[in-house]
């Protein structure tokens, strides 16, 4: 019988959906963000570190599928024993906690505030394969101006953040889109009943998923869907589902138009039209290719044309026109910058779940493709999103204060660049002192301080030194670049032996007899030349 | 009567204990923990980021004064009812959760194994003055190896963090002691119940405060306070308290010796007696004077007189010889490596008050001078301490597991490079494209889109453009470097006016007519000039 322990030993795991992070996966997400951070500082936005924990009362409760008081966010109740005192919980984003620093500083804060915040947030949600409890935010805001500049400043500000991290141009688009456009077109529709509403918007959001004819059959009777469970429909007519499925296509629909123009003219060889033809292919899925052939004209061109056909559909509604008007500005704004469709287009597909937005929409969209975990290939897809919302600072104050923000989705990047090989990998360890003579760690110790001086990642051996084996283990285990043996011999004739592990890997492997010659894996040197042999070695010259 | 609403406006703020920090609060701590960072790397310490989230059985219960389950920390229970789940809670410190990672995932990881951590830690603790329930802890531990050389290599390190975020050698000190030698002491004096030794501790604990006579009132029958309240002492006789005292005044006692020796041979001339002599000064509160001086031979003499000092007090305790001896395996240790006293010093009056520490325990003190609130001058104190503790994995594996490390105090290190402004100050903000004309936003933007392609940091005013003087006092908020001015005339000109806003602000305080004429405060050139302009202002130069 096992013997019995009185008080069992604590279960050494982390809570469920929480998870550790080690090496690389701290550092390349460190570096990324400093990149970014070095964007947001140039763009005049300021820091800001609020605290994890806010009252229940400030965070509000802008969860989805909120219907219990502290649902969706890990909470609990202040004081020793229950009933005592306020409700405080971990933040759930960096926008709530934004909103009451506003409100809480006001007087003290330049208006506009431009801040952005970096920093973990918490769910409260089930956790499942690759969705964890905890996950970090990127957000940029502008608080206090209505100026649709604000809004495109912060979708230039995301390009620039795209190119900074390491997605060369051509790979990423910042879509962009306006509410007010949705609704306007929802106006046309004549769906004006709030339920119905909210029916077509969650169907709009399929749109990616199944397609045009997907749409258009959801928006009336309904549609089989893959697993062969049939979703009912809206129940609009075909003319009345128009406006959306108009709406929704209307990047193609430009594009098709602006191609009929050019085989109308086929001999006006205007560069803007080459160029918009070119594009046409592009989004028409003739493939992947550089965008950066266009011109100032042709992306002045596609926009007119994109807001023209926009003022088509949405008609007289008021709203609408008011969004295509704003999207007219954005995209003004973003042409006199620099910015064209090679980085940032009007797209009306584009939706973003959150209730909270009132104006222009967008987000970042990864253009290259991956292999899904099934091995087919698809787009990587959004990366970041934002959109303009006015109403959360006025919970606090009872002011309605205009404010638009951006949030990069922090874990979805770092996969993106590791996808596309611009991070990632095994760190390279430090090199390995190992230890032939316990009694001599201080020569170790001195060695690798030397080592360490000249900028060189190094340790010395610090397990049980008897086996050498297990230090070679260690060393490779560290992924160790090299590894220094220093025995009574190698002491008595002022030298030491310098293994060399990337090659000896390497040779393991698969290298030619050539390359161990060239390279031996192990070289006896001067004491006094380890450093610079070791340089040499890192550099990949030895 | 006032108007009253149906739901209350929740309050703007933050939970009691909790605060936010605004722009170079946390650029300036970021940057600090990025240096720290790089020397923890080229130590080869691994990142690792665990959850802030933990299950309450899994951190255990460290914290001082726990009586109480989940006192101390912020901890509520998983699953929509009560009582159905885990209890989780918010880390409180990074070592916790190093022990229960180590624990989790030993197979994976190298041994030993060094890692280092930074991130928040929280504390439900009765907030105060000063006293957050928030803040940052930046830690290195290395784990699975009982060799000295990690202890000594972590006070290597950590003096070496000390220089590396502007802490210049000579401002620093790090005091290393061991807790075997305190233990051996409390032998010697046959002080042997618990409750007895816990008493000595913390009277030990006062030393700093008290000073020499006063630990002797309160290890004897006691003494009157500051405040004139009568405080029991621990009872012990004038001789059992001797050895005691003997050990808190090491440093002092064997600093004395060394110079009776060199005054016994004033002829010697010794380099090493003359740099001892000196330190003596320095020691005995002659003056912060710089220590660069030591040799090498300085160095082992004060190391070998303090070790014979400490063997002679704990006498044949076994625990406390075993103490002596492990410091001096450190001491030759951080000898060898070019350590000396003017960085790193054993000094027994280090007592550190976490009650885990089994052997080695070492802090970081700035020696330089700040004045208190109260505008008196002292010490500036701890920043860093750490330690060797060998108990913690074993909860989770039923195996000791022999561990050493450091945790620096992120906030108080970050106050001190304030004191010595190496930090601190404001930031500067961005230059700021001001509006004249609400119609041209489309060309302010392209203005400042090229000086932040210039790597300037700029924006264009987005508040209400009405009131020119609003957007200066914005500027001035913002502290920007420079204000752009273009209207309709210097449109119609091509050129802008350059506001020089740090001449501005300078002028008004007290810069002399000389500096005016020299440097106008304001500049109209030609717009093609805009950047270079900014830049030669920015760099000093206009």
């Amino acid at each position: 019988m096992a013997k019995q322990t009185k008080t069992p030993r604590p279960k050494a795991a982390t809570p469920k959906g929480f998870r550790d992070y080690f090496g690389t996966d701290v550092t390349e997400r460190t570096e990324m963000l400093r990149r970014i951070a070095e964007v947001y500082d140039r763009y005049g936005f300021d820091a800001l570190e609020s605290a994890a924990v806010e009252t229940v009362e400030a965070l509000g409760k802008f969860l989805p599928d909120v219907d219990r008081p502290n649902a969706g966010v890990f909470a609990w109740q202040e004081g020793e024993e229950e009933g005592k005192g306020d409700w405080l919980a971990l933040r759930y984003d960096l926008t709530a906690p934004l909103a009451r620093v506003f409100a809480q500083h006001r007087n003290d804060l330049p208006t506009p505030y431009r801040r952005y915040a970096m920093g973990q947030v918490w769910r409260n949600e089930k956790p499942g394969p690759g969705r964890f409890r905890q996950f970090y935010q990127c957000d940029a805001d502008t608080v206090g101006t209505a100026s649709m500049a604000a809004d495109a400043e912060i979708c230039a500000m995301l390009a620039d953040c795209m190119e900074v991290v390491g997605i060369p141009r051509g790979d990423y688009l910042i879509r962009v889109n306006n509410r007010k456009v949705l609704n306007g077109v929802l106006d046309a529709m004549g769906v004006t009943e709030a339920a119905q509403q909210a029916d077509v918007l969650r169907t709009i959001d399929k749109f990616d998923k199944v397609g045009e004819a997907g749409v258009r059959e959801l928006l009336g009777k309904g549609r089989l869907d893959a697993s062969g469970a049939y979703i009912d429909g809206v129940g609009l007519s075909a003319a009345q589902a128009e406006p959306v499925i108009a709406f929704l296509t209307a990047k193609k629909t430009v594009l098709q138009r602006l191609h009929s123009e050019w085989e109308a003219s086929p001999n006006d060889g205007s560069q803007d039209y080459k160029v918009l033809a070119w594009l046409l292919n592009i989004e028409m899925g003739a493939g992947r290719q550089k965008r950066e052939q266009h011109t100032e004209a042709s992306a002045k061109l596609l926009a007119k044309r994109t807001l023209a056909y926009l003022y088509e559909i949405v008609g007289d509604a008021e709203q609408g026109r008011k969004g295509v008007e704003e999207l007219a500005q954005i995209s003004d704004l973003l042409t006199a910058q620099g910015y064209g469709p090679d980085r940032i287009v009007l797209d009306p597909s584009v939706v973003r779940g959150l209730g909270y937005y009132t104006g222009p929409v967008f987000e970042a969209e990864l253009t290259f493709e991956i292999l899904d975990e099934k091995g087919r290939k698809r787009q990587f897809g959004s990366v970041a999103g934002g959109g303009r919302y006015d109403d959360l600072v006025a919970r606090f104050t009872g002011q309605s204060v205009p404010a638009v923000g951006v949030s990069i989705g922090v874990d979805r990047l770092l996969a993106a660049l590791r996808e596309k090989n611009r991070m990632g990998g095994e760190a390279v360890g430090p090199v390995v002192v190992t230890v032939m003579d316990r009694d001599r760690m201080v020569d170790y110790q001195a060695m690798v301080a030397k080592l360490r001086k000249a900028g060189i990642r190094a340790e010395v051996y610090l397990g049980n030194p008897k086996s050498f084996g297990n230090q070679l283990k260690y060393a490779d285990k560290r992924n160790s670049p090299a590894a220094v043996i220093e025995g009574a011999d190698e002491k008595a004739r002022g030298v030491v032996q310098v293994k060399d592990l990337v090659l000896g890997k390497k040779i393991a492997e698969n290298a030619t007899l050539q390359e161990w010659k060239e390279r031996p894996s192990q070289a006896e040197i001067p004491r006094d030349d380890l450093v610079a042999h070791i340089k040499a070695l890192l550099a990949g010259d030895k």
